[in-house]
């Protein structure tokens, strides 16, 4: 029996560490809300540090408040093994997403330290600060700026809906005795970085799959669409002479449909979530319209067709109708394929412990996404109950993390072990 | 010189009130907004009960706040003549819509006085409640009720978005002491009803007559519309899946243009004036829509055409998109041939003062409508700039108004006079 055979996951005390974070939350039970810079939050990550002290783990925070847990390992100057997740929560949201990958990974740290495992390399946790887009409209906020995606000058300029920025909150809650530049990585810092995560989508669970491995995470766009036609009464206006916000903005959602459709792959989505009309009157001719779409793929080239086949609609679309436009683009993250080796690695891991699983695409974005921008990435998903997530009623059971927890301390173990 | 030649209309003190009126809005000038019920529908009431005060006129107010400003004539037996228009304005609205005929009604009456005119018949000002649709989906609440087509328990029974009926509304606003019953009118209460108006359309300014009368008076109907399909996640919900509510609207919302467009008649007009959906956020499948369909033709066979033609569409865009929907038909009035004795008066009239004026169709409706209903109507109109209403530049000048109440206070006065 080697020692790997040796390494059990205290799968009841991790659960209980879930539900305890799960309190600490800014509404009652079972709501959970954590939002960047709330006092929840504050608390949270004060949790966090605690467990892994109590693991005799070296706990470091940068200047965003990206939390670093630290196992060393036996040959401290080679790049460490990265893992984590996040534990920002949106408002009503659940308790697994990104917890699970947080606590499952300190958990997988002291089950590797029970079965007396010692690798070359160090393991690193990383809490990463916000995820979540809740409070700044921009999600993976911390792990963004480690990945150097986004400049420490815009990062401190972003603005809650108070007007309060990214900087001033920094001030308030004693993190600015850092610059934000000192966040950026450099790119051979780590030998490769594992998220386990809750999919957030019910293919495991119907297929009756314990683990799915992701191979690529779909890249999502955001385009933001002003239309300014020309109002008037409904029944004043003939038909001739209108120019009507809201039929051009018609037309447009019909063509987003359209450029996802026709993409040419099947794994481009694309949704116009935000559709919001002036003056909204039964007899008024809209004059206005606001929209906002959301493009996400899995390969960057059919976003891009995808995109720029919206952008000639819109133009085509406006121009004859008489309406003006607005378009911008809010983000274009790039799709992230996962790195073959360490898939290949994780597969192998579970086909060692006889588990079978699902190789898969993400379709919703992580931290992954821009971790997998310095370094070799992948991610271990767990099945969550009915694919339901960023709601109370979001559920994975213990077995079912336990399992995921499993499968990485493994994967963290292997990598560790690797010269 | 005749009484008649010294009436005088106050043009400055006339503007100086719409102007003042205009201020009471629950948006900052320019914008106008007088929504049934609002704070500021409540004191542009009370503005304009305290000017018929000021002139000595007598208020009375009726269970859906209709109001009546009476200036009795010598035989106060006699059915009266009767005027006015409405002060409720949509959101984002202009000061002259329906108040020009409130307020022109009221100064008409001071003219008259002034030249120490004191006609036979007496002459009353209706400020109808709601001939906007905002709060109930339904416009001329007032003058339906006065005209019996809408009925009591019916009217107790709208609902505004927040599920709040009218008659807890009329509980809440004190007005309930009198049953809807009440309101309406007896057939021979008006010897005729004229409403003086903005075109809200651009005709009259194009072709340069100060004066158009009203011989026909386009018919709306309104229809309303529930999409019910299914939310998710933008990212997670492929689209092959997808019961996406805003795309059957959208594309219902082109299908209502077209039925218009094809109707056979350039007086067809079809807007899609409200379209909400929900949740509306930019990372979810828009799993309802909320649409509010204004139709309006001048002739009944054309407009029922073109209903029948949305209605078919809503069934066929539906179906294969897996929306369920639920559609109603909130109104579908009778076009309306205005009294031609009453547009023959009102033309001599012009003729008279010697101004040119234009035969022609109103294509919004008007409280005139229902009126029309219960006694001889007709209205009078004038231009606005560019034809614009139901935004906050629509406007007309001190003199268009003046020419206009002038025409009204000759009409009134002729009528008033007949035995």
């Amino acid at each position: 029996m080697t020692k790997l055979e040796h390494v059990e996951i205290d799968g009841d005390r991790l659960q209980h560490q879930i539900d305890e974070l799960a309190l600490i939350s800014e509404n009652p039970p079972p709501v959970v809300t954590r939002i960047l810079f709330s006092e929840a939050d504050l608390r949270g990550r004060a949790f966090v540090k605690k467990l892994a002290a109590e693991a005799g783990l070296r706990v470091r925070q940068d200047a965003v408040g990206n939390i670093f847990v630290r196992w060393t390992g036996q040959n401290p100057q080679l790049p460490a093994i990265a893992t984590g997740s996040h534990i920002d929560a949106i408002p009503n949201a659940g308790k697994f997403d990104g917890v699970v990958g947080v606590l499952g990974a300190i958990e997988a740290i002291r089950a590797l330290q029970r079965a007396g495992l010692n690798p070359k390399r160090s393991i690193e946790v990383i809490i990463f600060t916000a995820e979540e887009p809740t409070r700044f409209g921009i999600g993976c906020v911390g792990s963004r700026l480690l990945a150097g995606t986004l400049l420490p000058e815009n990062a401190a300029r972003l603005k809650d809906r108070d007007g309060k920025t990214l900087e001033s909150w920094r001030k308030e809650v004693g993190w600015a005795d850092e610059d934000l530049h000192s966040v950026r990585l450099a790119s051979n810092c780590y030998y490769a970085f594992v998220e386990l995560h809750i999919e957030q989508g019910p293919l495991l669970e119907k297929e009756n799959f314990p683990i799915g491995i992701v191979e690529r995470i779909a890249a999502p766009s955001t385009l933001r669409l002003d239309l300014t036609g020309v109002g008037g009464h409904a029944g004043g206006t003939l038909m001739p002479g209108r120019r009507d916000a809201l039929l051009a903005g018609a037309e447009i959602a019909l063509a987003v449909e359209q450029a996802a459709l026709n993409s040419g792959s099947p794994d481009t989505v694309a949704t116009t979530g935000i559709f919001r009309i002036e003056p909204g009157a039964v007899n008024s001719v809209p004059c206005q319209a606001h929209l906002e779409i959301d493009l996400r793929d899995t390969q960057t080239h059919t976003r891009d067709g995808a995109l720029a086949q919206i952008e000639k609609a819109v133009r085509e679309i406006c121009e004859p109708r008489g309406v003006q436009f607005e378009l911008e683009r809010v983000a274009a993250d790039p799709p992230v394929i996962c790195d073959p080796r360490l898939v290949s690695l994780i597969a192998q891991t579970c086909s060692t412990i006889g588990l079978p699983f699902k190789r898969m695409v993400s379709r919703a974005y992580h931290d992954s996404s821009f971790m997998a921008q310095i370094c070799p990435t992948a991610m271990i998903f767990i099945p969550c109950r009915n694919g339901w997530s960023h709601r109370p009623d979001e559920y994975a059971s213990s077995d079912q993390i336990k399992t995921g927890v499993t499968v990485l301390a493994h994967a963290l173990v292997s990598l560790a072990s690797e010269g």
